[in-house]
């Protein structure tokens, strides 16, 4: 199986995911602006779950360039990616429908952490299937992004109950770190084209 | 007609149906955990088929891989196949939503079974279409899991309105049956390439 | 601008609007079999116009097949008719809840016939760009089946007042005539492939 | 990156939220013609941002065409354009249910000219990073149409609360300028390739 494919489906998939979200956007009965106001919070939430679906994206790009080879495992790997990845809008629409409580914004976490979790499931198989050279192995290196967020996903979990807005605090700030894009993969894999 | 217009076409669609499920998962309206509750079922049937979709995903593939040019009826027996597949949401909607119910369960095993039938329906198309040299005449071979597949699912229909759990459990049998990779065409294809 | 992107464009449209037309069909809120009663128009309906997008999207790519070079009034050809077909689900939709009722009939031949007539003015742009030589012109030839159908639905829209089930036969018919595959395309396209 | 999974993920995003628009669109309850009349600004309102979508989706085609090498900058400068245009269904849909009053109207001016923006800056992020040779700028050239639309936007929010008749006007204006096609980078392409 080639790459291509794979990424053509999950791109669809994940295109699907982040429009899907608009949905979760009721349109407000009244036609003044006060009648935006409840729907300001559902807003922030998808801001936020956009730019994680963007993140997303954009590394599961970058990871799968760096693949020749689709075998089986690394396929159900990618969909179990897509599978968290899916559960996004429903837990962002519960989250900004509850004004961020403490149990929506908790599950939120959760699933995050599933993905990221997934994410890194992906790469595994990814390097395993390519051997000791494995150009992902090289360009991921140490992957501190990768190991500091599902940390800070898995505090912010049981922090949801306790003081909600530090989970958020956590969820935004863990986006930042990403937003800064993925260069390593980027270098390595411009070194290589230099060889 | 060349297969990567059908391949693209089959994948947008696939990809809609997987994600659209998500749609039939309502955000509950309750802010606590106690609010979820009624989600898991139709959560679990998510999971389900999810894990269909992923696998019928994964054999439309290699068929088509193994596929060199589309005729006309080939065409229509693809749209058959994504007619009976575009149906799982509602399916797995109704079951969820009804808690696995006998005629729930039994319409779930309905449309499996109506999509087993289509995919069958699917590979002769092909078949007939390559030939006495068919590439993936060999690389299905005896095929019995696509022959053991749709005797399970005509059992487990009517079987739902004895003991609906028996029917669920067969479901899951099957999916696990197919989780395995169908390592056999893409043996066959190994072995062209060496030629 | 390259047909490719054309093509990618309208295969995503079209899967989309085959596939959303499922969530017209509300999920039933009874679990038994006879909660499946009222859902039985719907589904019909949503069979007939899934196989009417399936006619759609595969005369479409013989369409494009035979153009070269797309131009802005090809695009926008394109666009209005992708317009006309994304409607479909909404006629779909109220035709099935309302049991086939006349104005629903109606609305719903209504739409086939702009449908029709957009087609007909993409394949007009497309024989202008190509110029006197135009392999479309040669493909489409006299295009009886282009020209019957506008008259078919033409006439379904004032009968569905009187008589609809006429209506529906009608459509039913014109879905019949299309589903013979187009082969004046295919079989000059072959005649080219030899010289 | 390439920039043709930068243009796949954006057509799929757009043909999405084309597409999910008519799901704004909920089937009226009654079975009459007079049931359609509440549906009837909906549906304008459908159309124009229709037409707005298939602008850009045009525009966003030839500008990534001019385009050789994705950047992390070009590729977030895409989504924060995709972001905006996401919330189109959005803001049509409440400004179609509401009869084009004064708060939808200005909302609907106000994406469209978040967008306008979004797309400004996408095209400077595309032109730094091709450098002084930048193809994209001599296609682009003086953008009087670039530079006009978000002026109009501009003016057409606050009118909106004054006379909103006069901001769907300006909406409308805009949507002609542009549906004229952008002949500028075609015409430069076209010069480039001769030389």
């Amino acid at each position: 199986m080639k790459t291509n494919r794979l990424e053509a489906f999950s791109d669809g998939v994940i295109a699907i995911i982040i429009t899907i979200m608009v949905l979760e956007m009721k349109v407000p009965h009244g036609g003044d602006i006060a009648a935006l106001k409840p729907v300001i919070p559902v807003w922030l939430s998808y801001v936020l779950s956009f730019v994680y679906l963007g993140i997303y994206w954009n590394n599961h790009h970058h990871t799968l360039f760096a693949t020749e080879r689709v075998t089986g495992s690394i396929l159900w790997a990618n969909l179990h990616l897509l599978f968290w990845l899916s559960l996004i809008p429903f837990t962002t629409g519960w989250m900004g429908e509850n004004r961020f409580g403490p149990a929506p914004t908790a599950l939120y976490g959760f699933v995050l952490l599933m993905a990221a979790i997934a994410y890194w499931v992906l790469q595994r198989r990814i390097i395993i299937a390519q051997g000791s050279q494995s150009l992902l192995r090289q360009a991921v290196g140490g992957d501190w992004k990768g190991k500091l967020s599902p940390l800070l996903y898995a505090l912010a979990i049981p922090l949801a109950f306790v003081q909600h807005w530090v989970s958020l605090f956590l969820y935004v700030l863990v986006a930042l770190l990403w937003l800064v894009p993925d260069r390593r993969i980027e270098s390595v894999l411009r070194l290589r084209e230099r060889d």
